[in-house]
């Protein structure tokens, strides 16, 4: 397997690799920022790639946000940006149910776990949807409940597609739901498959600990349209309208960003050591993901 | 792999079967009654086998009813017993707890996912525990929890054990501390790994189905209590001292009741047709469990 090349330091390397590319996919958590804080340089980093003439594309699998809200979050980091720059789950679930997915009306209607993002992006395509923050659904199970759940009464005969994303608010009533849905033939689609939720320097659950109680259900996989997926891959191809091998991903973490570049057949990939990933990681003769690039900090490519 | 022996309507070969046998464990819907449907000749087959000095012992893996929830249930049904002829998932986990995991004070409390049938058995063991049926628990997480839990003021140093089952009323922040415990070093135990509970005809999302998101998020596999871990039946045996060459496991799931009573080496395993497994189940090349018996139907040993 191929070494990662170590950019930090070198000019002329930098040089070179930032000429190599017209568009950067960038992951943001880890690599723009952590948490709350900002690291140092980001902004001018951003800055002189668009100066250059780079495309900038901000992907994320934040299931949570719908791109606007994404764009606050980019404001209120410091980090200036458009709407149209922002690629998240929850656009890319809505996206691929429209435009690929094109399930023929009436039987069309998603079944949504997750929150108003996802709802957000789900108007903005024109999809119907049930779920996500109904209160209805965010309440207790009821013996009503599992009789009509079971005899199809309290069921939506149009729902043909169920989506799972981070849901702050699941319920037991939210899975059964879910789950006679599957059972009856829906197709089964998750945000992302992440399975933990960094914040707070720990680990909350994330969309893919929501998602696999269906997985354990039904035995269906879903189709993931976060990172690594390659439909997300394909989405943003069809957006953006870029050739695959003047683009480089860029992310702080192996087994999503950078194997969802390598997979998309991306002319580079590049990762950074301020998150998750370390260099010892892709260093082992037994690593599965290795990066093309490398910087220790994404502000190292200001030379 | 042996054949399973077919008993019903063979008069001979069900006395010969019936004495072979001291004891017998007995899992209950599927077997017993169907949903709200009693078998007809549930009460008098009991009756034949309790006249003939056997003792019955009804093994399920509901956790949310104490034994004598369950005792209720029974009666409910028409078909006498006692507390102490019932073994549920929810004892076999205090039993556990308390006299084989028997983890030092003061790191010995238990953070529970479940319902109050396990309150209940944790609570006649004099275990402590948190979580639950409490009302602090059953709510949305707020900004000051993910701050809390993260930097563990919100925790109970006290807490060496997460045990979960089915709960109705999970909640994302239920699953925020249970993670949070398991990463700090608890031990993880569930009462059973059911992925779904048969109920109104159909299936809603089981005990295992509940905790599966811990497992994805922590890369652990808990200590199940439940059929068909040996935990359970260990714990049978502890309590009804018997020998096991003379117990039969009677039940309607291979993969739970044949495997419970095939690993757990007793004499026998009666298969009944009245639930899950058919007999083409068994009678593939590739069949991975067989039984040694099975009757049509549990009356059939009436004769």
């Amino acid at each position: 397997m191929s070494r990662a090349n170590h950019l930090s330091g070198d000019p002329a390397a930098i040089n070179e690799f930032i000429d190599k590319f017209d568009i950067f996919l960038l992951d943001c958590d880890g690599v723009l920022w952590s948490g709350d804080h900002l690291f140092p340089g980001t902004v001018e980093t951003l800055e002189l790639l668009r100066s250059k003439g780079k495309k900038v594309v901000f992907v994320t699998n934040n299931s949570t946000k719908s791109r606007s809200d994404y764009q606050k979050k980019l404001t209120s980091m410091g980090i200036p940006s458009n709407v149209e720059e922002i690629f998240a789950s929850a656009y890319s679930s809505a996206i691929y149910i429209s435009r690929i997915l094109k399930v023929p009306p009436p039987k069309n209607k998603v079944f949504v776990i997750g929150e108003i993002g996802i709802e957000t992006e789900l108007k903005s395509e024109g999809i119907e949807f049930i779920g996500a923050t109904d209160p209805a659904f965010r309440r207790d199970i009821t013996p009503e409940d599992y009789k009509g759940i079971a005899d199809g009464s309290l069921l939506d005969d149009n729902v043909g597609i169920v989506l799972a994303g981070l849901d702050f608010h699941i319920t037991y009533l939210k899975y059964a739901h879910a789950y006679q849905y599957l059972a009856r033939g829906a197709k089964f689609l998750a945000t992302n498959t992440d399975s933990t939720l960094p914040a707070n320097h720990t680990f909350f659950p994330g969309a893919g600990s929501i998602s696999i109680p269906l997985i354990n259900m039904t035995g269906q996989q879903p189709t993931a349209l976060g990172k690594p997926s390659q439909a997300m891959m394909d989405s943003i191809e069809g957006k953006f309208q870029f050739d695959r091998k003047k683009a480089c991903m860029v992310g702080d973490r192996l087994d999503t960003d950078i194997r969802f570049g390598i997979e998309g057949k991306l002319g580079g990939t590049l990762a950074v050591l301020t998150g998750v990933a370390k260099k010892e990681h892709w260093e082992g003769e037994d690593a599965k993901v290795v990066p093309a690039y490398y910087v220790d900090k994404l502000s190292d490519l200001k030379g």
